[in-house]
């Protein structure tokens, strides 16, 4: 292969830019578990202010980010109200049980969403000695196990509603926020008022190369930082990493428009071959589509690898393309153009 | 209320009869934790023969004796596969997470049964580090909030054939699977075969004040020991107990087949009753059904009450009543007059 | 052997007596997961208000007891402050951190005792991320590894202020308080100022086939009610054996003098013998100690054994002999002779 | 202030160098979560086999490395030995109980050192139920609280029989390995056949902003991955900071005797001043001494940071001076003057 390697397997993949690798060359440090780092201060603070919440907390992963939350607002039997393809429970490795003793309560979605009325229908009767007591529920937006599908502000605030009324804690997954925020026009400091803690990861769409930051109230945080500990979370000159996502909100949110237009024009294409069943709406950067059962996933993915191009199985005859940073319009041809060329196995 | 009140909440709520006190009172008995009462040990034994399998546990109850297998079945980092309304989900306060610290794959079954195909694709891909490991699967003989459904012998064997298959431990809720045997003629002999652990409850259909036995191999039970301890369910002379097991194995079993006719007849009035929207399907000694808008569930039992008679909601506008050792013929020939006197409120 | 068998292996080896049985038969009984077995909120308000505290949870064991009361008074990120030797830490299976997820610090107490000066100096400072936070002390009276040695009231009520002033809990294993109460005439009400719960064993020196009482206020055995629940600890005709707690309260308290003069006899032939190295200080029922080399401990025990003797290793060259209401005076007289003419080994 | 802040408080507080930002801004990336990083791979690899073990594991802490051993080594119910000052138990949360729900048996050491008649004497007997399972050992080397302190190799060896014969894990806390094997000679590929992981810290004396190398056999290691997922501690881009811990092993290790020799400078004048009570013996960078009553610990700790100089309080009258990277010889100059010019409060 002399040309480039596609990877639409996620948009977990990209590569920090030369500008990144300089913002975070001349970043200053400190000792971050000492909170010293003022880079690390500085991320915190500009993410907190952005989504209108008072104070951050910067960790090695999205996945920190989601557990430390759901720990602290969580205790040995609570139940967590989360939809049942939510990344909180199916790919954090039963995270919600190992870390915080916690049970679950799993609601069948549309496209990873709930309702107001579903969450309400799964809180626990209060006061039986049989059940766990429900208190936090966990969001996530864009969804991606619902092929990147987005809440809307209306859809949030009578969950909100809910939440508030009925004393649970509300938490944000925002792997892909900013997704959600350029797809649907929302603002950012409008979340603030619905959610108790948000999780926004800096190191997909944005592009930096590790890292999220956790979101809430000052008490709040301040919790979580001794969980972070326990976790092994604390870095140390994380200053280095904290810059990269600094420079990544300033320079590479509104781009994801692109990313959104891209995966677009792959499901257009995907929609016209006859060896796909469905395309689930494609709504921000991801494109999950089923095989017919004639085109196996396994040799569609060995095609497509043979052409340079890589993309996830995501359960039987599923696949998803995930656009990003690190593929532009002329890698999009080249997939567009495979994807027309591909045979049927016999 | 002159005459006697009438519970059909549950088959928990029986008191040992004269005999059973008897029985009771002469047993002889030692230190439990010192694996030397001579009673608790018969009754592990005879528990044990009966199922096919090796070695039994005396335990205080059906919660535990659930709770001690999932754990001992599992580590952290574990999955378990159950019903959406499985006892050990639903009603034992999220036991799973906070014992065992497992997530829980939770499949929408037919009355609380699943099938060997749901099970086999709740099993999680091995070797993906996003993923807990799949280790155990948890069915319910009878299913409580199936209302007293019972697994044919085939459909167990067939979840067994997966579980061996594929790796996973097996366990059985025989919270009532004596009400199972009974209504179906399986054997219990049978049931070793398939299952890796059984937790069979002696204070439901049975009518012992306090107990249950956990069984499995000698391996597993002498593993199970340790974790009994840790969770407080040592107890010392405990023969008194288990003496009400013993007697309750030999004299309570086969009529169970008169609560099965009994929660019959109540089914076949209920039916016909104006306010009720609809009856399930009654296989044993519980009877669910659901009462139509007209007739709130919190008037209906207020009504019943009056009349010395007591039932459980049991989700919205459901009500279960249960039949058992304490529910006489007579009683149920009350229970019928007054479901048919009832008025609907205004 | 035609005479019976001498166990001093433990206090909880006790039969029930026949008075105790019949107390047993005859009491009213209910479904005490519902809250309704009149015997056991008999036990639960009579235990209760003897210790000055507002509410009591009748559990199968000590073990429960205060392993339900750890975990309510810590969450995960706590630390427990306890004797070295404390049951808690020895001899629960590890529950604290199984059951809390609670960190410990574990102090060189003079025969099982602690001092408020070092449960003072073991608090961890507040406000530093690396450390758990210490919310809980743990006392033992009498310490079983201690010897069955007591505390003053004064002792107690300094570790209390303590307590209070720097916002920890202060929980009593007593397992053995009244084996305490009756060496020195402290009066029971006098701890309910002291102590934020209390764990009463009723199968120990009270002999009563199983059991213990959790005492503390209204809302602190409202939240444990839940932890009983989840651990397996929810019984239905619990009354059987709360009838038994409720005799022994009643007729097998005084009587613990018997068994501290027993020991004390015990204690003074022991330490007359040439292969006895050390007796510690006799308080109560228990005489722990130290065989000289020349008499290996396994060598001991068979030739006591040999005359129908039972006793327990309780460390290297450590025994411990245990004195309660299954030993009389008779065979105090016959452990005394057995005593004075064992061998020493060649 | 116009001179430089002299920051003695921990060697975790050191920059990266110029030199060490260029290796990471042109290291090769990849998706760690996906082993692609080559860096981090060739990282991992070249750790692994300078400690004669098979495979490694990056991670974001020394808190984590730790923490994720101890998980894997354990199961619930075990219990982990170690010395009564080990930073795995005194300054990592409370982990061990909180991630493992493990137990620990606290030896009192030398300095922090432990024998391995200490560890053999603490572990549990087997098959009894009251007792957890001594399973793992955890070693700290140099040893923090100990002030520095080192294990012979003679000493490792026999606590590494006692671990192999009594069939324990043996697990190092490396987070000074090296300034170890400086100050002893010892060989690093020497310890791999005595521990069965090894945690080296490469953000201490090596200089690197973030990180912590885990080593083990392939099977540990392949497990840990698993954990350090659920801990959140997989990376994406994470050979930005790999790529520091190749460069510092390359270039920051012979540097330490530097550290040592500084530290003993430090030692001598501290031994020399009359407000100075007690100074431990310094064998490598940490300089620990005790100050006279006359000198509060806060009243000393002021006055340095009036000189800009920062030091830690480590415990009541105890102070922590940490030599590393970024002290030079002039900035020990002016701390040594400054210490014999501190006066002591009226």
């Amino acid at each position: 292969m002399s040309e480039p390697i596609i990877d639409l397997r996620s948009d977990t993949v990209t590569r920090p830019s030369a500008a990144m690798l300089q913002a975070m060359l001349h970043a200053p440090t400190g000792d971050d578990v000492y909170e010293e780092d003022p880079t690390v201060r500085e991320l915190e603070e500009v993410s907190a202010a952005r989504f209108g919440l008072e104070a951050g907390l910067f960790c090695p992963s999205g996945t920190m980010t989601n557990q430390i939350a759901i720990k602290a607002h969580t205790e040995p039997l609570s139940e967590v109200i989360c939809e049942q393809t939510a990344h909180v429970y199916l790919w954090e490795v039963g995270g919600i049980a190992f870390h915080s003793g916690a049970s679950m309560a799993l609601l069948p979605g549309d496209r990873g969403r709930v309702t107001a009325a579903q969450v309400e229908a799964a809180i626990r009767p209060a006061n039986n000695v049989h059940y766990p007591t429900s208190n936090l529920i966990c969001l996530e937006n864009t969804s991606n196990r619902g092929g990147g599908s987005c809440y809307s502000m209306e859809a949030l605030a009578s969950i909100a509603e809910v939440a508030k009324r009925r004393g649970l804690a509300l938490h944000l997954d925002g792997a892909r926020i900013f997704n959600a925020l350029v797809a649907t026009g929302q603002k950012a400091e409008d979340y603030g008022q619905y959610f108790d803690s948000i999780s926004v990861c800096l190191s997909k769409g944005l592009g930096t190369p590790v890292g999220s930051v956790l979101l809430g109230s000052k008490a709040f945080i301040h919790k979580c930082r001794r969980i972070r500990k326990v976790m092994g979370g604390g870095m140390r000159q994380a200053g280095i990493l904290a810059a990269a996502g600094l420079y990544a909100l300033e320079h590479n949110v509104e781009r994801l428009a692109d990313d959104h237009r891209r995966a677009q024009e792959l499901g257009a294409v995907l929609a016209a071959q006859p060896y796909v069943a469905e395309v689930l709406p494609i709504e921000t950067n991801l494109a999950i589509f089923r095989l017919r059962d004639e085109m196996p996933a396994d040799a569609f993915l060995a095609q497509l690898e043979q052409q340079g191009i890589r993309a996830s199985s995501f359960g039987p005859q599923m696949i998803r393309f995930v656009t990003h940073l690190d593929v532009d319009d002329t890698m999009i041809e080249r997939v567009k153009t495979t994807l027309q060329e591909l045979s049927v196995p016999a």
